[in-house]
């Protein structure tokens, strides 16, 4: 029987003695002929082709499906600035879940510089071991920065997990909610706590996709027009309001999002705020709210977590490996903002399927069907890695960042099909 | 059947088609549970841990297990620079033949970087993530600028196989040979054909053995006392003869190593040598004379070429696995002298061994015994594995290279064994 509860230190240490990832041989490697072709003298033969063709990379090296996963250490979990090497494990552990997910190889490379130039700089010289990078845990603003001038040196998809993660799967459960409580996002007031990394990637999305009230709020309160001292990346976030607390804002909004810490939130702030609310409270492992709580002011909310354990986990596994898996496919030089929203409408489409008896069976729950309490898809509903990765695939296609000659999403959602 | 004769380039390309190696998840990853403990929040615990004491990385994650092979594709092969990326399917190779022969998980890391210090100051900044670095197929003379910065700016050994690879197999066989021959290394006249990284580490461990007369030659010959102009590397390999060719070189030599192109060596010259002379022809896949063409000329040689066709294979693989495997099982902090010595000595002492039935059945030799056509064992021999793993970590041992409380020499080759 498997292990419930919490994990404990002991448990997890154990569980990592020696690590949890290796490499493993493809091609047949046991005769001395199968050495020569692997290695000297018939390696040449690969060397040459791309020598004279790079894009032939993807043919002859495990490029096309190799993710550097890259990180500096300056904001891993919940833990801060703990340095390169202590965040290994992590990186290591994002590598788990890229194969496992979505059978895409990662390296873990763990940088020990923390100037965002220099970082930059060690990032593009090394990008050709890889088909994409996925940044992880750099510590706001210079995540913004990192991953904006990476991207526009290398011709390879780059994503800041951190970012963007929480911004797609969050975005797939508001448009779901949204549906199902019949509100238009233009229309609807939203409450984004916390400025890091994720909260400025959500309220960017957010407004891509239209909306038009978002407040967020950092440790000072609400940031808006009467605030100072703003850096670049949260003078974009400045909203035209007086509003200037928690309490304030929460008054009347149609959404919240936490991205801060536990308890945060009180039962008379969801009470204040508007009919049918949407509150995604992703603080780990303890939620600014916690479901129950919120449940015993109000019916009528769309409650998500960060948690397995209730029901809307907002987890980034929902996204990065599958987004990478369909920029990967079809050779995207970039992660577009069209990428990523199709990988959000990917998410909530899938919501409305039936869910398999084997999911509702992993979750201990009976009832598992599109409504308040299913408006994302679980990580272990395998469709999800056929219907984002095609998304995405076909998004990258369509905004001609794809680097194949032809592309048929039907043939390649087949193809997705037959590798599971 | 497995097909023999050259490798061709239609069936080296195949082989290729999305390169040879992926990454394999080590540890249980099928539960909710085993994701929680992988992953967030159970991966916080390791985490910890390695920020509270970094040796930790070792105990908790695979850095300990975990070479880079690292090129900035100056010198592939014999394909001169053809760039980073031309260079990954050499790489990947390598990392092939680390975890086949040694079970030593590598990742290729192709740096676009040419200027030698900011190619060290990348190598630094991402040493973190391994527990080793092979620097591959860098051209000289800046490889053995970039070796040595690179190995004090790290505590992690750092080794430029392209140098000491082959000088380790060949001092191994040298050995062998001086001690069927019955000569001295201080009385012997040896000849080094090429200055490149090879032929300068190689002319090196020769005179550490106890070598006097060493004469290099590079493509303008013999790097004598007259020669102008020479950099920092060939000053060091001058020596005070008035030989200018390589025909006068040759003339009263015992041993020469040709690290240069086909048929550079001719019968006539082979013919001057002293008596039993010893001729490692290295030049792949050509040698600067074929073992026929000796023997056409004299019978007393020992003679030994890059190919794995004829006896005496002077073979990198024979080293580099086995060297990292036992460097990164006392988790030595460099690699010294001492420890390439061992390596050389634990080769030439395994050659004096009996040779088991199924190493002569791969190779179709009846006759496999120590003598003038086995001074070198054979990379199938897994018995390498121990022997040479064994030699280097007990010479990082007793030359405090070593990062273990503890090392019994007797018991880790207890368990090389049990890994076999």
């Amino acid at each position: 029987m498997s292990k419930t509860g919490k994990v404990e230190r002991e448990e997890a240490l154990e569980y990592h003695l020696g690590g949890k990832i290796g490499i493993e041989v493809t091609k047949p490697c046991v005769t001395q002929r199968d050495l020569s072709t692997a290695y000297s003298p018939g390696v040449a033969f690969p060397c040459l082709e791309i020598e004279r063709d790079p894009k032939l990379a993807y043919e002859y090296t495990g490029k096309g499906n190799l993710v550097g996963v890259i990180s500096d250490g300056t904001a891993v979990l919940g833990l801060g600035d703990i340095g390169a090497l202590a965040s290994k494990p992590v990186m290591e552990g994002k590598a788990v879940l890229f194969k496992k997910f979505a059978g895409v190889n990662a390296y873990d490379i763990e940088i020990n510089e923390k100037d965002p130039d220099k970082f930059v700089d060690i990032c593009v010289a090394i990008s050709e071991t890889f088909g994409g990078i996925n940044l992880e845990d750099i510590s706001g603003p210079r995540c913004f920065e990192i991953e904006q001038k990476l991207q526009e040196r290398v011709n390879i998809p780059v994503m800041h997990d951190d970012q963007h993660g929480t911004a797609i799967i969050s975005s797939a459960g508001l448009l779901n909610a949204l549906e199902i409580t019949g509100k238009k996002i233009e229309a609807i007031k939203i409450v984004v706590i916390g400025a890091g990394a994720a909260g400025v990637a959500c309220a960017k999305m957010y407004k891509a996709m239209g909306a038009k009230n978002v407040i967020v709020l950092d440790s000072k309160g609400v940031i808006n027009h009467k605030r100072e001292g703003l850096d670049r990346v949260k003078q974009e976030l400045v909203t035209q309001t007086d509003e200037e607390t928690l309490e304030e804002a929460m008054k009347g909004a149609d959404m919240v999002l936490g991205l801060s810490k536990a308890g945060i939130l009180t039962p008379e702030m969801i009470g204040s705020m508007n009919a049918d609310p949407i509150i995604f409270a992703c603080a780990n492992p303890t939620p600014e709210i916690l479901p129950e709580e919120v449940a015993a002011v109000r019916s009528d909310a769309i409650m998500g977590t960060g948690r397995s354990d209730y029901p809307n986990q907002i987890n980034n596994v929902l996204g990065f490996p599958f987004i990478f898996r369909g920029a990967l496919d079809v050779r995207a030089s970039k992660i577009t903002e069209s990428m990523k929203l199709a990988a959000a409408k990917a998410l909530a489409a899938l919501a409305k399927e039936d869910v398999p008896e084997s999911i509702k069976k992993t979750y201990g729950r009976e009832e598992m069907s599109f409504g308040r309490d299913y408006v994302i898809p679980t990580p272990f509903d395998k469709r999800v890695y056929v219907w984002v990765s095609a998304a995405v695939a076909q998004a990258a296609w369509e905004h001609k960042v794809a680097n194949v000659e032809s592309f048929d999403v039907e043939k390649y959602k087949e193809e997705l099909e037959a590798r599971i």
